[in-house]
C-alpha cells in the first residue's frame, strides 16, 4: 500500500502520543494481534453441526454489517467462496423480500449481530425469520450464530437455544469492529484468509506506531484534515473500482459517525463529512463539482495496480468512431488506471484541491487489512485533533426515544 | 406527492420568470408533453425483429444510465417485468465480468447510449461486446439499439449496421435526459408504464408553472438553498426505502454536476454538494454527523406511505429480549415510516437544521415521474439563483485531454 500526499503541512506529534495512550483503553487497536483459536474452534463446531450450508444471512445494521459487507463484496467476484453471504439490514419490506428470495431457508445459517443486543431493526427482522422457520417447519437447532457483547440480553437469549454465541470485546465500538468476531466469524466460514486480514492490519499498525513508512504520512494527512476542517469540511474517497463500493459505505460510517460530534471542551458542533464516489462512473457525475465547485473538498483517489481478473479491448475496426484515441489492445485494468491518473493530474493542476493517492498492489486479504487499519487510525487521529470522542454516538439516542413513544401510543407497548 | 418544508423564507419570484424564459431553449422542460408514437413504433419493430429477448444490457455511463437505473431498480421488485435490465457502466474488468455472468448473449439485446457518441468507456465496452459476439458466432443483426444525438459519429456508425437508432433531443442534456429515449426506450420494452411516468412529470410541471400547489413550495426551497449555499453547502436526501438507493445516485449527478460551477458573472467556484443516504440503515451511520456535527447540511426525508408489498413482525415470545418496545404485530411498512417520523421530529427539535419531507403515496410510474421533475425544476431554480449554467460540464474536459495524451504516449494512437 502506497500513499502519496500532494499537499504539505507540519505534522502534529502530540497526537501521536495521545494515540499511544488511547491504545490502553480502546480495544480496536489490539485486534490485529488477537488469538483466533476461538474462531477456529467455532468453525469446527459449526461444521460438525451444520451440513450443506450454502448461504449465510447476516441480520445486523450499521457497524454490525458494513465492514463485513465491504470485505465480502470486494473479494466475492475473484474468489470461489464455499457459501454466499446476504445482508438483512433494512426494515424496508421490499428489500427483505428481495434478499430472502435469493436463499433457501433449509441450507441457510443466520447471524444475529448486535453489540447492544437490543437493536430494533435486528430484533424485528430476527422475529420475522423465526416466524418463517416455524411456518416452514424448519428446525432452529444450531440455525443461529449470535454475535454480541458479553452480558447483553441477546446473550441471555442465545443461552436458551441450541446455538452459537460469539462476543465483541467490550471496548471495541461497532464501527471499529470489523476485525472482531463481527466480521471474522462469517468470513472464516466461507474460507476468507482471516489471518491475512489481521496480518495486513498488523503491518500497518507497526508501520505507524514503530516509526515506519506510514507514520509521517498518516500524521500529516490527519493534521491537514483537522486543521482545515472548517474550510475543507468534506472528505471524498474516490475509488477506481466498482468492487470497492461497499468500502466507501464502511468509510462513510467510520468517518461520519466518529467525527460528527459536539466538541468535548466546548460543545460546538464540529465534524467532517465523508463522501464515497466510484471511478470512472462518477467522472460523469460528481467530478464536475470537485473541479469547478466550491473549494470545500479534499480528495483521496484509490487505485488497484493489478486487478485479480483482466480483459482486453479487442481490435475491432469501427471507422466512424475512430476519431477517438485508439484503444485497441489496451486492457481494462490499464484503462481504468490511466483514467485515475488523468483525474489526479488534472486535480493537482488546480492547485487548491487537497489530493492524495492510495495504491494497492492487488486485492487480497492482507491489503484490505491494511486499508481498514489505515482508515481507523486516520479517524482516531483526526478525532483527537478536532477535540471529539471518536467512540460514542450520543446524537442518535433522541430519535430512539421518540420512536419508543410512538410505538407506545399506538397501543403496542 | 406531498412536500412539507420546516423552514421559511420569502420566495424569489424573479427566478420563476427566468425559468419561464429558459423553457424556450432548454429541452427537458417539454419532455412530459412529447409524442411517444416513435417509441411505440420502435417497440413494434423491435419485437418483430427480436424473439425471446430476456435481457437488456445498457452500455452507457452517467446521464446515459443513472436515471434509467433509478426507475428500473425502484420498480423491479414489485413488478413482473418481461425482461431484466443490466448495466455496463464501468471499465473495472471485474465489474464487467460479474455483470455479463448474469446474462446469456443469445437472448440479450444491447443498448449503446452516448449523447456525444464518443464516450470512451462506452466505446471500450462496446468493442469488447462486439468481440464477444464475434467469438461466440452470434449474429449482430438487430442486436443493438443506439441512442445518441442526431448527427453524431455513433449515428453514422449505426447506419452501417442492421440496428435500431433513437435520438436524444439536442437541447436535452445527459443528466436531464431520463424522460427522453435514453430512459423511455428500454423501459418501454420491459412494459413499464411510460405514459404514467410522463403524466406524473406533466402534473408536477403544471402544478409549478400554473400556480398550483408546488409553485410556492419549490420556489421557497430553492430560494432557501441558494441563499444559504455558503453555510449549508451540503444537501442530504435521506430516503426511507432501500429501493430508492439508485434514485439518490441519479440525484447526486443531477445536483452536483449542474450546480458545481464557476459563476457566470464572477468565475468564483460555487456549488452545493449532494449526498444520498438510506433509512433506516444510515441512522446507524450518517445520522450522528447530521445531529451533532457541523451545521453545514440541509436534510430532505423521503417517505413512501404504502409500500407495494408488506410483511408483519410475528408474535414470537422472546422473553430475554422483551425489554424493548413491543413490536409484535406491527408491519414493516409501518415500522420504517415510524422510524422516518422519529428522525424528522428529532431533527426539527434541533432548530438549526433545515429539514423538509417528501411523501409519495406509493411507488408507481406516475409518482416517480413527479419526483424526477420536482428535482429537475429545483436544480434549474437553484442554478439560476447561484448564477451558474446548470446545463454544461466544462470541468471534466481537462482530464479527458490528459487521458488522450497518456494513451498517445503509450504508442496507442
Amino acid at each position: 500500500m502506497i500513499n502519496k500526499l500532494f499537499f504539505d503541512i507540519a505534522q502534529d506529534l502530540d497526537v501521536f502520543d495521545a494515540l499511544c495512550e488511547e491504545q490502553k483503553v480502546i480495544g480496536y487497536y489490539s485486534l490485529p494481534e488477537q488469538d483466533i483459536t476461538y474462531l477456529e474452534d467455532y468453525k469446527k463446531d459449526f461444521t460438525s453441526k451444520n451440513k450443506d450450508i450454502k448461504h449465510l444471512v447476516i441480520i445486523g445494521i450499521g457497524g454490525s454489517s458494513l465492514g463485513l459487507k465491504a470485505i465480502y463484496e470486494t473479494l466475492k467476484n475473484s474468489k470461489d467462496f464455499t457459501k454466499k453471504i446476504h445482508f438483512l439490514e433494512s426494515t424496508d419490506p421490499i428489500a427483505i423480500k428481495a434478499e430472502l428470495e435469493k436463499v433457501e431457508l433449509r441450507n441457510t445459517h443466520f447471524f444475529v449481530i448486535s453489540k447492544s443486543g437490543t437493536t430494533i431493526e435486528t430484533t424485528a427482522i430476527y422475529k420475522y425469520i423465526l416466524g418463517l422457520l416455524s411456518k416452514n417447519k424448519i428446525s432452529q437447532e444450531y440455525k443461529f450464530t449470535y454475535v454480541t457483547d458479553k452480558g447483553s440480553k441477546l446473550e441471555a437469549h442465545a443461552k436458551t437455544k441450541k446455538s452459537f454465541c460469539l462476543f465483541i470485546p467490550k471496548n471495541v465500538g461497532g464501527r471499529f469492529s470489523v476485525l472482531s468476531a463481527v466480521g471474522l466469524a462469517p468470513l472464516m466460514l466461507i474460507e476468507v484468509d482471516v489471518k491475512g486480514l489481521l496480518s495486513g492490519a498488523k503491518q500497518l499498525k507497526d508501520s505507524f506506531f514503530e516509526n515506519g513508512y506510514m507514520k509521517d504520512i498518516i500524521l500529516k494527512k490527519a493534521t491537514y484534515y483537522a486543521k482545515n476542517s472548517m474550510k475543507y469540511n468534506i472528505n471524498t474517497l474516490f475509488v477506481y473500482s466498482e468492487i470497492f463500493k461497499y468500502f466507501t459505505e464502511w468509510y462513510v460510517q467510520l468517518w461520519g459517525e466518529s467525527l460528527g460530534k459536539k466538541q468535548l471542551h466546548s460543545s460546538f458542533n464540529v465534524g467532517l463529512t465523508p463522501i464515497g464516489i466510484i471511478g470512472p462512473k462518477d467522472q460523469h457525475s460528481f467530478l464536475q463539482l470537485i473541479v469547478d465547485g466550491l473549494r470545500d473538498k479534499s480528495v483521496t483517489v484509490l487505485k488497484i495496480r493489478n486487478f485479480n481478473y483482466d480483459i482486453s479491448i479487442p481490435s475491432v475496426n469501427l471507422e466512424e468512431l475512430e476519431c477517438m484515441e485508439n484503444i485497441d489492445g489496451l486492457s481494462f485494468n490499464s484503462l481504468i488506471n490511466l483514467q485515475a491518473d488523468s483525474i489526479v493530474e488534472s486535480l493537482i493542476k488546480k492547485g487548491d484541491i487537497p489530493i492524495d493517492t492510495i495504491e494497492l498492489e492487488c486485492i487480497n486479504e492482507e491489503n484490505l487489512g491494511k486499508f481498514i487499519y489505515y482508515y481507523e487510525l486516520l479517524t482516531s487521529l483526526v478525532a483527537n485533533m478536532i477535540g471529539v470522542n471518536a467512540y460514542d454516538q450520543p446524537g442518535v439516542e433522541h430519535s430512539k426515544v421518540i420512536l419508543k413513544k410512538k410505538l407506545k401510543t399506538r397501543g403496542l407497548l
